[in-house]
């Protein structure tokens, strides 16, 4: 899938696939058979038949499940908003290319082919206080490199992040997309302090105004306050909806790119697990709005996929019930009295 | 270990080593050193220390991670207290050793060597609401199978049970040991309804009423109510403590196996993770009672170790960070502002 203009993607969003519910129905009537009370393994039977409805098989497979994180820098860490400096991305990138980060650790754990996309690092966005953080065409190009990570045959795509500054965008996003007060999308990201937060959010907020009067379609909204891992990832996430490839979400930053994709169409996440709620503390608000329950709540709020990729074991382990379990007839097993 | 008496039960008891503090200050100071902002991990980082501070070794591993099954039949069953006959323990079993149940995906899927103990199926403990459960050397028989799963050379020890009406035995071995009101630990099992739950609690109060005199001690409590698969986990879990391998618990009739022996000593918990908070209702109030939050809550409710073994890939996840990440002076990431 490519988007060659705003108004491609704007298509695209309008006009989403379902999963193939009599696929669906087929892994429901298998479930029942197996060697357990009914229902009684919970979220990791719902999980078999998300799986097998999105990639229309009964007996839905994780062979081929992909990580890919995109980096990129961003204009708007000129008004300290982050507690690290953003030389730290492009070192992140190196240090996620030799192998060293906590991804690399997770990736291998959950059996996911991890692939780095650091998108045009040494131009970071405009700050998005005073203008658009992108033109029209670097805003595509970001969502075209999302959508080219999705190969049709894959059974799954996790997404991540790395971008020093990129959850004051992510907040900006959330708050433009879906209304409320914006200190309740902003937490400290990496580490600031409460008065790093307040002044956080008095960024935000002069982002907020001088962007108020210009379109509130998913587009504009990614262009003006959104940022190149960003738009990668909402490209990413919407190519996986219309190839049918299933897709755990990470924490508060991939799932902000969304938002401006879910404010338009509500149906957008359908396809998608909450791999975990972040202790930022706006995902939850956020996952509550997409209507996603997270898999996990570990406290983690590192990005870069991580959360995505310690959920994807629970996903391998509904499969594995679902694919691998006798039935009671096969067991010679007795049924409820 | 071995318990010779309910004596030497009693005096293991008593007497519970803890973790390596300097091991544990140790990895403590290698997560401050990798790269990623401070706590940003969550519990993954806990869990590190926590392996880290048992295992008494900085860099913890899960080479030799092992779930023991336990299972065992119950007198108390001729009250009709479950949704499904008492004949598909013994099913059940042989199911596991065919490979077909829930547990043999599970293990498999999180690198468990999985074991399977049936401990004397043809032989039923006595209905406990007329008389004890087990004489005082079938209680101490079970306790000892427990013990003799656990090597000292194990990096984990998962438990789970099977056995049709062993959530009566569970919710009277909690309402007894914990207090409350009888009600608030029984719920559906395997899948009572609303008048097959009522059923059960006035089966549990009788059984209490009969045994309300009698010694209040741990091993009075699992001899009288418990049954061999719950004694077998007391004696698992008691010993994984005494060779200090941590314990990954399942759910709330793995729990209650350890509830007489938390009332008589509070910390005995504190080697163990909570693997999962099952639907079955008692089970949320039962960790609050040990002190442990649990790192799943996926609405599983099946025993047999399934949710324990759901959760260690969490625990491989932690160790897999923690011993596998770059330091910041490795991978030269500048520190924060």
């Amino acid at each position: 899938m490519r988007f060659d203009s705003p108004e491609a993607f704007a298509a695209a969003l309008a006009d989403l696939p379902g999963p193939d519910a009599a696929v669906r129905d087929a892994a429901s009537a298998r479930q029942a058979q197996l060697t357990k009370p009914a229902g009684s393994l919970g979220r990791l039977e719902e999980i078999a038949l998300f799986m097998a409805g999105w990639q229309g098989k009964a007996r839905p497979s994780l062979d081929r499940a992909r990580a890919v994180i995109f980096a990129g820098n961003h204009g708007v860490t000129r008004h300290g908003v982050s507690a690290f400096p953003a030389d730290v991305t492009v070192q992140m990138v190196a240090n996620f290319e030799a192998g060293g980060a906590a991804i690399n650790q997770l990736a291998r754990e959950a059996g996911l082919d991890l692939h780095i996309v650091a998108l045009d690092l040494d131009n970071p966005t405009a700050d998005f206080t005073d203008g658009p953080a992108m033109r029209a065409d670097e805003c595509l190009n970001a969502l075209n490199r999302g959508a080219e990570m999705v190969d049709a045959d894959l059974d799954l795509l996790a997404v991540g992040e790395m971008g020093i500054g990129n959850s004051t965008a992510a907040a900006a996003l959330c708050a433009r997309s879906l209304g409320g007060d914006v200190r309740d999308w902003v937490g400290p990201g990496t580490g600031l302090d409460a008065t790093g937060v307040a002044h956080k959010v008095a960024v935000i907020k002069r982002a907020l105004a001088f962007h108020a009067g210009a379109p509130h379609d998913a587009f504009e909204t990614l262009r003006r306050l959104g940022g190149r891992e960003i738009a990668a990832i909402a490209g990413a996430v919407l190519a996986a909806r219309h190839a049918r490839v299933p897709v755990m979400l990470d924490g508060f930053i991939a799932c902000a790119a969304l938002a401006p994709l879910v404010a338009q169409q509500p149906s957008l996440a359908e396809h998608c697990l909450a791999g975990h709620c972040s202790a930022e503390p706006g995902h939850r608000r956020l996952l509550h709005q997409f209507s996603l329950t997270p898999l996990l709540q570990l406290g983690m709020r590192l990005g870069e996929g991580s959360g995505a990729a310690v959920a994807v074991p629970i996903v391998r382990a509904a499969l594995a019930t679902h694919n691998g379990m006798a039935t009671f007839a096969e067991a010679s097993v007795s049924g409820k009295l």
